[in-house]
Formats: structure tokens, sequence, C-alpha cells
């Protein structure tokens, strides 16, 4: 086995000749496999099944200081909600808001609200000459989404293993008061699955902005979510922000879409007290309140954090080998060749895959002409343009093990077929 | 029993002492009602309480297209649940989109929506120099709120028996570009009870608006709300638009949330395929889509349009008698003096009660002072503002019979005491 990059031309034309027919060999079978998206597998729903039994007879209904949950009244979440909330993000519960079912539906009206009514008394950004937003990248693509909906500037920021590149984050927000925000996946990050350093979370919440209204959109999507005995520790972004006098400055978010339902869960939106009152006023002309029903459900299921994380190691006992089997996988069909990074993450939902420059485009068609859909590439960037087009999310989870096993062996060919073309071109 | 406008001073006077001493007596009883809010009652909740013991097995979890709801996807409603709710709106399923649990959510989405967007194509509402509504009064505050809130201009348009002012209507939106929307509870309105008449409702499916991008605010909140066994009939909005090739002209919204669970429920949008095109290009950005096992707990329950009517008999025996006991108030205690008007509504949540002119903010603070809590006075329209000073909203079901007659008989003596005040003035 050689390096591709130390392999002859006639070398590589050979390899290829036998890597396509085991290609059109796969794709014959008229696969249709899909490693796209990150949602959980039907198992993992399982799990949660218990929690549409708990709610029974009426005097379960109400909340610990006797609010009947089935009424009006409540905006921003029961009481034991946000307790719950508030110990999976290390916050108190008056720092949380409990929202409807999409923690997304809760960064998108941040943005909406910031664009119309400003941050707590600031200007509006639609009255604006120009708004920015700061990307690491490879991000979240739905994060970039909202950014393009609403004609927000998005400036890439380089990730490395330790997070972003906190030099430009830095130097970028001190100087430019038309920066307004940055979208962080702090924990196990979509896609690459790293978890910000100590000294990264340290330097964020040492910011200092230029713009009184630059806020950092901190998604905690993966809070809870790790996938091996040496789980990555996340540094209290909040905390650090208090201690730089700076506890209006991080919008955190998080839900528990990956917890219990994906299609039926609870959101929860984490601020400053004065944050929280400037979004309160604005909330109680926006809607009568989410349900909280669901949110009642939720604790008198989980009962406190603990329930929480002895909950969500039933999750890592169902996907934690996919993970591994995506690894083996290119630990002996990749790894050997030098053709291509990733990283073995220790929780979240995706394993972030770089090929060489300018082979990503060409692996997603390959896969796709043979019945492999991937996350589109260019979507881990704003704009949708990849400069390097060399990023590839992979999500593990919904495939059951058997279904991954081909589909990594088809994409571990496409990615080498890929890779020749470019160093024969 | 005189009418108290043909009674002399002294009379007058007399009465007034009578009064005082009557109401100061119920003062000292330290009581605690309220009739401000149209909020079911605790057993109108228990009547729903089924519904939660519906979703069991996972075999149950799959829509009717074999869609886990459980899941991420389907951003717009389930298949049987447009099924449900357009038969509830008599539309099409094509037409319908399934929010959350808030209508008002809705509603204020469609709003926020068009003024950073505008509506199928339209310049963006915050890019223009005004816009207006049309609010037929009094009305919803909540609706006005949301205006209020975008800086909207709010023109008043009275209202009678029949619906809005519909000359004063036609008038406006065919001359002013400005007028982008018109607030409306068409069935059994909040607080009027009324329900617009046939002729009203064609006039509003003729509207000629100069704005392309004007709306009908369609709020069918009590669609299916009927009190009595001679319910009202409201002709069917969208089929009068299409009439006249207007069917993009209408946003109807309406929800369980008077039906299920105020606190959980299932809001639901029905517009034009084209409108809904527009706004799912946004709502696809905004957020991952609403709780779907909620919408599948509720036609689970439900089953069809019938097993929403057969339900709302059993809300009518729990609440019909309340109302007839504040009608039954107003008639002995009211009706004899000649000195204010209210309708008896067939349905819905409100009885609308009009004081003789500038007596309604001295009605709710003599309410108030003796333990009864009423809508503040000037609630039902723009800014706050009752320009008569007469308007005052019941609110009977949430209270029991019992506290509803002991505040009918403080609310009667509060109305005839301002009364006296007035004409003594």
């Amino acid at each position: 086995m050689k390096n591709y990059q130390s392999m002859s031309k006639e070398e590589l034309q050979s390899e290829y000749d036998i890597l396509l027919s085991k290609y059109n060999e796969m794709k014959q079978q008229g696969l249709s496999l899909d490693m796209s998206r990150g949602k959980p597998a039907p198992e993992q729903l399982d799990l949660a099944m218990p929690m549409l039994d708990i709610l029974t007879g009426n005097e379960m209904m109400n909340t610990e200081n006797g609010f009947d949950t089935r009424n009006y009244g409540i905006l921003d979440g029961i009481p034991e909600a946000k307790k719950l909330f508030a110990d999976m993000l290390e916050l108190k519960p008056e720092n949380i808001l409990v929202g409807g079912n999409s923690s997304l539906n809760m960064m998108y009206d941040s943005v909406a609200r910031s664009m119309s009514f400003g941050v707590m008394g600031s200007t509006p950004w639609n009255k604006l000459e120009k708004v920015k937003f700061l990307c690491p990248v490879p991000g979240y693509d739905r994060h970039f989404a909202i950014c393009e909906l609403f004609g927000i500037e998005m400036i890439n920021i380089p990730m490395d293993n330790k997070g972003p590149n906190m030099d430009m984050v830095e130097e970028l927000v001190a100087n430019d008061d038309s920066i307004k925000g940055i979208w962080c996946v702090p924990k196990y990050s979509n896609p690459s699955g790293i978890t910000y350093s100590a000294e990264v979370v340290k330097r964020f919440g040492a910011l200092k902005p230029k713009a009184n209204d630059f806020r950092i959109y901190w998604d905690n999507a993966y809070v809870v979510h790790d996938l091996t005995e040496t789980p990555d520790e996340l540094v209290n972004i909040y905390e650090e922000c208090k201690k730089n006098s700076n506890e209006d400055m991080v919008f955190e978010f998080a839900s528990t879409s990956k917890i219990s339902f994906s299609g039926a869960g609870i959101a929860v939106m984490g601020a400053s007290v004065d944050n929280l009152n400037f979004i309160r006023k604005h909330l109680t002309i926006q809607t009568i309140g989410f349900d909280k029903m669901n949110q009642l459900r939720h604790v008198k299921y989980y009962k406190d954090i603990n329930g929480i994380k002895e909950h969500m190691k039933k999750h890592k006992e169902i996907i934690a080998p996919k993970f591994d089997a995506v690894i083996n996988a290119l630990n002996t069909n990749i790894a050997p060749y030098g053709i291509a990074t990733y990283e073995t993450p220790n929780g979240g939902y995706f394993i972030s895959f770089n090929t060489m420059s300018g082979c990503a485009k060409r692996v997603g068609q390959l896969c796709k002409d043979a019945g492999l859909v991937m996350t589109p590439s260019g979507a881990t960037f704003p704009y949708g343009n990849d400069p390097d087009d060399s990023n590839i999310r992979i999500a593990p989870t919904y495939p059951s093990i058997e279904e991954l096993n081909t589909a990594m062996e088809l994409f571990c060919y496409c990615v080498k077929i890929a890779t020749i073309e470019k160093l024969l071109k």
C-alpha cells in the first residue's frame, strides 16, 4: 500500500482502473443510501417512547408552583423546565428561556428580532448600512442560511482542532462595528466534531467588540452528546463572559431534538437577565407562549440532568458503533494513502472529512451517481462555497451498521477515484 | 324600576347611595374574581385528557404515508393534520400550513415576514414610508399589539352586528396603497360575539385593493365554537375571494387552543398555494419544522372534523350556562335601566358590553378596587384607546357559575354607580 502522492502516473492509472471497476460493480447494485443528515436512527427515538405515557391524570398537569400547564399563561417556560435546562447549560434558571421545539427557530427569531428591533436598545440592524457575522468554517449550513436570508454579510473564520482562529476574531470584532455576531457550535462542532479549547472559550469571554450589540451565538447543540469514555469538556462561556463584565455578550442555544424526539423536542435559550428582559417584551407580543405540556412531559420523564445523562448513554450505545464503523473504514481505506484528513470526534453527530483540494464536489457526484446521498459539498460554508472544495460532512447516525459499511466502502472508492483524477490532471 | 335617564337628580342620588353601600359591602368580602381573559375552565381542559394516551407503541408514530413523526422532516404539517384542518376551515389540504401551538405566533410571523421580505415578491414593508392596517373595533388587543410593535399605523373601522363598515373598508383599500391588511375575527368576533353577515363576507371577497400585497387577516379563532342550537353561519371567505380571482388576498388562521389545550394545541394557517409557496421558502430557513407528534396526537384523537364537532358540544355544555348567567344578570340588572348595550352571542368566548360614553374606565376601576379583574378598558381598541370609553369585554368561561354570579352582581353595581356619577356630573 502506497501513498498516492508518491505513485507514478502509470501506477495511479492502474489503481484507477481497478477502483473504477469496483465502483461500477457497486453502482450496478442500485443502492439507496443516505449519510447526509444528522438524523437520529429509529432505535434512538424508541428510547424516549415511555415519555409519552408520563402525563396521566389531571393532577399531573400542574407545575411545581401549581400552574395548570394545559391552559394559557407562562410565556418563557415552566419553572421546572427552566431548572432542568439551566443545569444542562450550567446556568441559573433566571438565565433560561424555554421555547418551542426548534432551537433553530429561536436563533432565527433572535436574528429577526435584532433586524427589526435591535439588541437591548441598539439601532435595529435593518436601519444600518451593513451588518456582518463571523462564520467559523466549516460550520452549520442552517446558521449561514439565516444570515443569507437577511442579507447579513458572512466572513469565513478558519477553524483548527482548538476552535476558530481567535486572533482573527479578536481583531475583526474590535475594529468593525458592523460585525454583530459569530456562529459557534462549541462542543462536538458541526461538522468538525472538535470542542473549543479552554483558551479559545476564555478568549471568547474576553472579546472587546466595537459593536455593543455584538452577540456570540453559542449553539450548544451537542452539550450532552458524548460518544466515548473520554468526553470533551467545554468551559462555561457565560462564566467567562461574566469575569470580563461581558455577560450580555452571549446567546446560548440548545434543544432536546437529539435527546428525546427530533420532531417534538424542547428548545432553549440561555442569556443574561437583561437580554431576556428585552426579548420577553417582544415575545409577549409574538406568541401566547410555547407548549408547556411538552415541557412538563420532558421534566417528569428525565427528572433532572442526571436523567438526561443516563438517557444519553443509551444513545451512545446505539450510535458509537456507527461512528466506529466510519472511522475504521477511513483508517483502513483512506489513511494509508495520505489523501485526506479527518477528526475522530468524542461526541456529536458528524465526522468531518477533508479531501485534497478540489475533490469534494467530484466525490459527492460519484457517490450520488451510485446511490449514496452525502451532504452537498460546499454546504458547510457560507453561500455554499467551500473555497478549497475539500470538506465533506459524514452523518453516520441514521443508517444501520450494515448500510454504513456498504456506504463507506463506496465512499472510499469515490474519494480515491476523485483523488487520482485530480493527480492525473 | 326606572330608566336612569328619566330620573331626577334626587332620585339618582338616593339610588347611588343604596348602590354604594351594596358595593362597599361586597368590597369588604375581599373577593378575588377574574373575568378578564378568554381562558377555558379546567373542566374544559379535562375533556381532551384522553388525547394524552393515544400515542402508544412505535407503530403508532408514523403518518399515513409512512413518515416517522418523531424524527426530523415535514416542514408544513403531516398530511392527515392538513386534511383535518382543511375540513375545519372548508379549504383543501394544499391550502393548509400546520404550525406550532400558537396561531398568534403565525400571525406575528406573517406580519414580520412581510416587514422583512414583502408578500409574494412585493417590496418589504420596512422599506416603505408608511404601512397601515384597518382595525375593525372593538377588536382583539393582541392583533393591535403586533401592528404597534412594527410601527404599522392602525385605522379604526366601526363594527355593527353585521361586521365592519364595508363602505369604509372598500373606499380605504381602493385608494390607499399603504393599507396592507385588515384584522378580522369573522365568527363570534372577539369581543363583540357577532358573526360577519353573508353580504359582508361577499364584499370582503370582492375587495379591489390598490396594494397588491394587501391581505385580509381572517382570524377564524372561533370557527367551531358554537354555544346555542342556532349557531351562526359564516360564508367561506376563500371561495368568495376565488369568485373574484382574489384567492391570494386572504390569510386564514385558526387553532385548537380552545378545542384541546390552550397550552399545547395546534395552530394552522390557510392560504392560496402561491402564498404558501412563498411562505415555505422562508419557513424552511426559520425552523426545522413544528411538533409533528402533537399533530398526530390531535388527528388520532379527533379522527375527523365530526370528532372535533362532537368534542365542541361537550365544551358547550360546560360554558353555555356561564354565558347564560352573565346574560341573565345583565337582562335583570342592566337592561331595564337603559344604561348600556350588549349582544347575546351564539358562540365564541366573549360578551361585549358598552356603557354610556365615558364610563368604562371608571367601571373597571370600581371592579378592580373590589377584587374583580376585567379586561383593561380600552384594550379592545388600537393603542388601548377607546374614543368613547365605553367598551368592556366580559370573559365568562374560566370562573365557576357561583363565582360568575358574584362577579356579575358586583359588575352591575359598578356599572350603575359609574353611570350615575356620569349623569350627576
